[in-house]
């Protein structure tokens, strides 16, 4: 069977599967804590979550994850089938990742957990963030979904990244990604009434606690 | 046709244009110098390049163009067949990108222009640059193909990130990745004598005066 390693409360973990739950396939979670150990760091040498393994081997990245599940369970599928529109939902993904989640990121550990962060690293995330949301906004409206006509790829990518990415970006940014992107309030609204956002989401809160007492231990 | 927009000195420009020449697809290429022009921004929010614009429109980021370009030219493939295989040469190619060439990234303009860096930069690239060069010496070795047992995607972004981002790292960082990756001198060699790489490579050098010319401008 499937493994999805990784915690509750990561938000890469919780895109993998949300994506998992999507696909129907059977998996089994098994709880890798970051640092991770030495066991753990063998099957994920950047000492990230998520990872997954299967009967062949075990892999890391979650869209890599994305991508290996279409690929072994097309249906249903949380890409278009046309390749110009599967690239277009693709860019939006890389797009939050790369320009929103991974800058706002660099802020997280003094916007959730007490932390300190220089100036300079603030600077550079505000610009980076400022600079993604107005691409995000560019590329999409929300009024529907972001992966084309059915909840898709960048759908479980957006509803787990951006309200994080948006916190850190009010309490330590002075920025306000909703503002750039409208309609994204009731978008993620909807997001969250699908059976397996919802779940995702249920067991990220029942984590959250466990986590902080580990954060702050 | 296919239009590719961008210039022949941009490592991920070269990426994506290694796997046309080796789809063997008929395209164009069109020069898009950063900071891109409004009109460029248009096609690329990100003011990113490359982008590739298509008879149904335009999309942005290489790894996107190379995912596109396999999906509408199979051959001759630039990815295994295999599902677990396929991850694994994505999850080579993110390494690469995100914890390699991305914090090495953050001092080119002070490793190659002249431009200013700080210490903490500096502190917070090497350390993701060591990890990310440890984290891909423990996923391949570079006897072969990155990509499976031919030239693909993972080889294309290593020949083309690698002796930057090791330039870089050299330079300013006090690390030479190469020194972790046991072969990569070999390999790269080798693959320098493919000939995509060696026309990218000549296209890349052919304009490497005007870009500095412009840089420095």
């Amino acid at each position: 069977m499937l493994k999805l390693y990784g915690f509750s409360v990561s938000n890469y973990y919780n895109v993998a599967k949300a994506a998992l739950l999507e696909k129907g396939l059977a998996f089994e979670e098994v709880a890798a804590w970051t640092p991770l150990n030495d066991d753990f760091l063998r099957k994920s040498p950047m000492g990230k979550v998520p990872f997954l393994e299967t009967d062949q081997g075990v892999f890391t990245e979650a869209q890599v994850i994305l991508d290996y599940l279409e690929e072994v369970q097309p249906e249903p599928p949380l890409l278009p089938a046309d390749p110009f529109q599967r690239a277009k939902v693709r860019e939006i993904s890389r797009v939050i990742e790369l320009y929103m989640e991974l800058p706002a990121r660099r802020v997280y550990p003094a916007a959730f957990f007490g932390g300190q962060v220089s100036n300079e690293t603030c600077d550079e995330a505000r610009a980076t963030l400022r600079k993604g949301a107005a691409a995000l906004a560019a590329l999409t409206g929300f009024d529907g979904y972001l992966s084309g006509d059915r909840f898709g790829q960048a759908d479980a990518t957006a509803v787990m990244h951006l309200p994080l990415l948006r916190d850190a970006g009010r309490k330590l940014l002075d920025v306000d990604v909703y503002e750039t992107l409208p309609g994204v309030k009731d978008y993620l609204a909807r997001m969250r009434e699908r059976d397996s956002v919802k779940a995702v989401l249920a067991d990220q809160k029942a984590g959250m606690e466990a986590f902080i007492k580990r954060k702050q231990g």
